[in-house]
This record gives structure tokens, C-alpha cells and sequence, in this order.
């Protein structure tokens, strides 16, 4: 271990001792994570005897280009393909692939599938890399979205590189080699822009929005590794489309944020103010919530259902207590099933339940009255 | 004074040892409001010396019909049309007209106003008689909305009648009748229904719907004078397209109620599904934040402009101290300006600002960075 570990090493210690990390377990693995960002280490961090896992740093967002770039940039940047899914960190710890939540936690979903998403051969070459990547696709068992043309499963797509014990990520264009080398499959690339260049970056964002990608990420060519994230109205749109039946259930800005972020967007790129898409962002909100009230009629409940794919029948059951931990709003998982498929992959099943909208449903169709 | 008088009186006298009434002054004359209901009276009971304003109790939103009216009515019902505007009680006292907020605060505007909607004449006659009145109008200081129809100024509408010390109204024949032989203006009426015909009152709610009608007041013909209140999904539009841009100042359940109610409302009544409503339904949301974002470049803030006639300096500027107490929200009236026009009339002019949203896009279209 190199310096750098030792010093994280000793804020973990501390933040033990503060209350800002917490000792875990998965399976016969211990191991500590940082809650809340500590004395220079992201959330998330985590320790793993003598390894240390970086937490990902948050990604500030810009909601005008013209003036973000320009305030925030000081050097060329990398535009990559923001993807519509969760975040990992994978490593090898003792022999063993293991994927990280961004909260620090072993995701057992994405752990017990490292073999179909990842080769574990990297790790023999390169024992102290950490891959952050996107896992994505309809068969994810955190999220309701999903990105265009990922039609079973999930995907995983790399977007940053670290090595054990170093907060920071390994520079694009190494990052680049490192993934051509090793055959990772990564985020789609875009280009390198300066700062005063935001009318081409504009229209990068156009072909975007049309075939309904989620956003960029831009990412200096610097020391520093300054970054910024940036959506379409695609993605804005697909968002409130599939929770809008959750409405009564998430934090309010979850959509007030959104729509705000629609008009900014619009005001600065007039050309993404398409045809149709008062009605289609009409529609997001709209048909969710009528389907929502008829479905209650025969079901007598809110439901999303999921549906995701394990390899060992372990890691389900793991997956099962884990998903507590990743509530949102009042929405809670209920109705797991788990069965074996032909293929030896288990198949497990639930529901993530939207109480409140339930309930208001409830009352409101056998014709109470609210006083609002 | 009555019994009825003598009984309210007592209760109002407990409410302001316990707090839930308060002292209040409109020019000289003193009077007393609950502010909170107290047994069995309404919030906004006022006790001006002897004479005792009953509330007007909260009228009970019902979101489906069919149920609805089953639960709810056991009588048959009038329909009356619901207009939008704001909810007034005029009454004379000491041989002067007044007019109370629906939480029993002296209106100045509406009491400044009074010889331009009502005939004072009403009161020689009918000196204890309470006039329950919507009033609307472009030039109303309160709201953004108004009926459609109305092109400037406000307009008063009569909904109900009371007498003074007697909680309760006059059945609605009896007001049908008192209405006509005073010329009241009232608000248009829509036939007499029973609770087994929902899908006539569906029918009733379409050609309203059609008109941009907000909705109706539903109040049956027994001595119990059980209401209830059900809207158009117009009205829906309307609302969040007048308030869309204080969408991050309002309670979110300004929004999420209303989208929750046009599902249940279009669930039950397809036939209000009509072409075009998810493009205006889209449209009232982003429009008025994409105005927000561009007058923001202008004008450097968010704010909606109001103005207002009166008749009498005195009561333009009591209506300025009486402002402060009708906010919304974070949303606070600023740069207030008073002009005697050739006709009279003092014209108060002012804006109502929306301090967050200006705030946000200060920060966002200067480049700011959010972590959200």
C-alpha cells in the first residue's frame, strides 16, 4: 500500500470514531464505509481491510452552457455520454469482484453478476484498478428508467477509472487506452471541446435529445479533473414519465427540479423546443397517473414491478435484506418471489409499492371527501 | 340579538381567552375574528360589537361522482356554478357595508369596492342578511386566475345568504327568491339533480369543461345542507398554468393535488379526455417558467403584476398593510404605486415577487453549479 492509503486509512479511523462511517457486512466480508463525505474523502468510501475504495464524487450540475462553461472550465473537456442507470465501483478484494453502490455498500445484485458484465481477467493484470461504471437496463433492480435500445437485463458501461487508496481518476485519454486494451465496454464519447465552444457542444446535444439519451458529462483535461453534468429534455421528460404515478410519494422536487431544469434548457437551445413536446412532457405526467387510477381499480394498489436476473440464489436473499437501504420517499419493496429458470439464473420478482397514492386512491374513489 | 346571537357571542368570548380568536381594527371600527374553528363556529367568524358574522364553513372537494354523490347526498342537490375568484361575506354594520376575507379579516378592497358590485339598498331592507359572494376579475388583488369572460376589473357573484348571529344558510329556493327580488347578482345555476344521476351531472360538466368553467357546488335540498364541490379539468390547466412559475414557491401540493385530480376526474369521465389536453397541460407548466426564464434575462427578477381600482385613497393604502397577512407561499407583494386616474379612481399597482425562483435563476444563468 502506498501513502495515500495509509493516510485514508487514518481518516476512516477517525471517522469511526465521529460517527461518519459504519462498520458493514456482506456475507463473512466486513468492512467499513464513510456516510457522509469526510475531511476530504466523497461518501462512500469504503474500506476493505487494507484496500481502499475512493468514494465517486459527486458531479455538479449546469443548467446554462454559455456561462457554465465559461465559469467553470479552464481547460479542454471530454464530453461523454451521461447513461440512465446506477453507479458502481467494481474491484478485486482478496480474489474476490465486488461491486460498490455509491453509498459504499457491496451491491449484491451487482456483485453476484460481475461475471456477465465484466471480465474478471483485468483484475490479474491490473490487481488495483477500480472500475466506475454505469449498470443500466430494464432488468436493473433500483430504477424504473432505463437508456434507448437496452431492451432485457442490464449493460454496464465504463465512464471513470481508479486505482486502491487514491481518490482521483486516471486521466481521459489513459482511461481510454487502459479500456481498448482490456476490451471494456465504456460510455459513448462525444468529443474534446474548450470553453468557449458551447454552440457546438449544443448541437452534440441535439443529436442527443433525438435518439433520447440522457445527458453529458464533460470532464476538463487537468489536474484538477474538474467536471460538470448536463441533460436533455429527453431525459427530463422520461424521468417525470416514469414516476409520475409517484407524485405523492417522492420528494416533491424530484419534479419541480426537473421541470425547471426543462425551461433553462429550452431558453439556451430554442432548436430542442420540438415539435410535440408540450404534449409529450403533458403526457408524463398525465398518463402514468390515469393508468395508476385504473390499475387501482382491479389491483387495489400502486405498484412498479421488477424484475432481475441473479446467478447465485445467495446473493437474491442478500439483495432482498439490501434493498431496504435504498428506499425512496415512502416507496417500499413488497411481494418478493424468487424462482429458478432454465438457464440456472434465479429470477427474482417484486414490487416497489407507492403507499400514499394507494391509500389517496382509496379514499378518493369510493367517493370521500378531502378538504384541501 | 337572538338566541343564536347571544350563544355565538359566548363561544367567541372562550375563543379569545383560549387563543383561537384575535382583536382586529379596520380604521377605527374594532372587531374580533376566530382564526382558528372553535365549537362548532367557523374560522372566520367575526364579532363586530353586537353583531356576529358566521364563518363560511369549508366545502368538501368530492374527486369521483358515482361514489361520490352515494356517499355523500341524501337528498337531491342543486348545481351551482363554482367561479374562481375570491370568497367574500358583506354585511352592514352600524349603517356602514363591510366586507370579510373567507379568515374574517375586514377586506379593504372588497369593502372599498362595495357600491360598485352591490346595491346598498339591499341592507335598508334586509339589515341582517349576510351576502355570501365569489368575486373575480383581472382586477382582483389576490389571485392571477379568473373566469373566463370577465376582460377587466372584478365582477361579484352571489353564492349563498346567511344572517347575522345565525351559522347556516337560507335554503337554496328561498335564495333563488331573495336573489331575484334584490337583483343580486348570482352565480349561474345548473338544475336540481338526485345522487342516483351522476351521468347527468357528467353532462352538466362537459359543456362547462368546454366553457373553461372552473367547476360546481353541489348543495342539497334538506335542512342539514350537505355540500360538496367537484371541478373541470379546465380549471386544472388553469391553475397550474397561472402558477407554474412559482412552482418552486407554492406548497408542491398546489400541483400534485390537481394532477392527481385530473387522472381521477378524466378515470371517471373519458369523454373530458379531449384532443389537445396533453399539449395544454404540458404548455401550462412549461410556458410560464420558460417566460420566467427569459423576463428573468430582462427584468432580473420573477414576479406577477397586479393592479387594482379603488375608490378611496384610505382604503388602498389599509389594503397594502392588509396584504402582508394573504401571502402564499414565499411569494410577498413589492413596489406598491398609487395614481388618481381621470375617472376617480386610485389605481394601486404592484408586483407579487417570487423570491426563490429568482434566486435559482440568478445562480443558473450565471453558471452556477448545483449538487442536487
Amino acid at each position: 500500500m502506498d501513502d495515500g492509503a495509509e493516510g485514508c486509512g487514518a481518516i476512516i479511523d477517525e471517522a469511526l470514531a465521529r460517527g461518519k462511517a459504519q462498520r458493514e457486512a456482506f456475507g463473512a466480508l466486513e468492512y467499513v464505509r464513510l456516510s457522509d463525505p469526510f475531511r476530504g474523502l466523497s461518501r462512500g468510501t469504503a474500506r476493505f481491510g487494507g484496500d481502499i475504495v475512493p468514494g465517486y464524487p459527486p458531479i455538479g450540475r449546469v443548467l446554462n452552457l454559455e456561462t457554465g462553461l465559461r465559469h467553470h472550465f479552464e481547460a479542454p473537456f471530454h464530453v461523454e455520454e451521461k447513461v440512465d442507470g446506477y453507479n458502481v465501483r467494481i474491484f478485486r478484494h482478496r480474489g474476490e469482484g465486488l461491486a460498490l453502490s455509491r453509498g459504499g455498500f457491496v451491491c449484491p445484485f451487482t456483485t453476484d453478476r460481475l461475471p456477465d458484465l465484466i471480465d474478471p481477467a483485468l483484475f490479474d493484470i491490473e490487481p488495483d484498478l477500480i472500475v466506475c461504471a454505469e449498470v443500466a437496463g430494464p432488468g436493473n433492480p433500483y430504477l424504473e428508467g432505463h437508456p434507448p435500445g437496452i431492451d432485457d437485463d442490464v449493460v454496464l458501461f465504463v465512464f471513470d477509472l481508479m486505482r486502491m487508496g487514491r481518490p482521483g481518476f486516471i486521466p481521459v485519454e489513459a482511461r481510454y487506452e487502459t479500456c481498448r486494451r482490456h476490451g471494456l465496454p465504456t460510455v459513448p464519447a462525444h468529443g474534446r471541446f474548450r470553453p468557449d465552444q458551447p454552440s457546438v457542444l449544443r448541437a452534440v446535444l441535439d443529436g442527443l435529445d433525438a435518439r433520447g439519451v440522457e445527458g453529458v458529462v464533460l470532464k476538463e483535461e487537468s489536474n484538477r479533473q474538474k467536471r460538470a453534468k448536463y441533460v436533455t429534455p429527453a431525459s427530463v421528460i422520461q424521468d417525470i414519465s416514469v414516476m409520475a404515478d409517484g407524485l405523492m410519494e417522492l420528494p416533491p422536487e424530484y419534479f419541480t427540479n426537473r421541470l425547471l431544469r426543462l425551461a433553462l434548457i429550452l431558453e439556451e437551445s430554442p432548436e430542442l423546443d420540438r415539435e410535440g413536446l408540450r404534449e409529450r412532457l403533458g403526457a408524463a405526467f398525465l398518463d402514468p397517473l390515469l393508468g395508476a387510477v385504473r390499475g387501482y381499480r382491479e389491483k387495489h394498489k400502486v405498484a412498479h414491478p421488477f424484475r432481475c436476473r441473479f446467478r447465485g440464489r445467495e446473493n437474491a436473499e442478500r439483495f432482498m435484506e439490501h434493498l431496504g437501504r435504498a428506499s425512496r420517499g415512502t416507496i417500499h419493496a413488497r411481494g418478493f418471489a424468487l424462482e429458478r429458470e432454465d438457464d440456472g439464473y434465479w429470477v427474482l420478482t417484486f414490487e416497489r409499492i407507492f403507499p400514499r397514492t394507494s391509500g389517496l386512491l382509496a379514499n378518493f374513489l369510493s367517493g370521500g371527501q378531502v378538504y384541501d
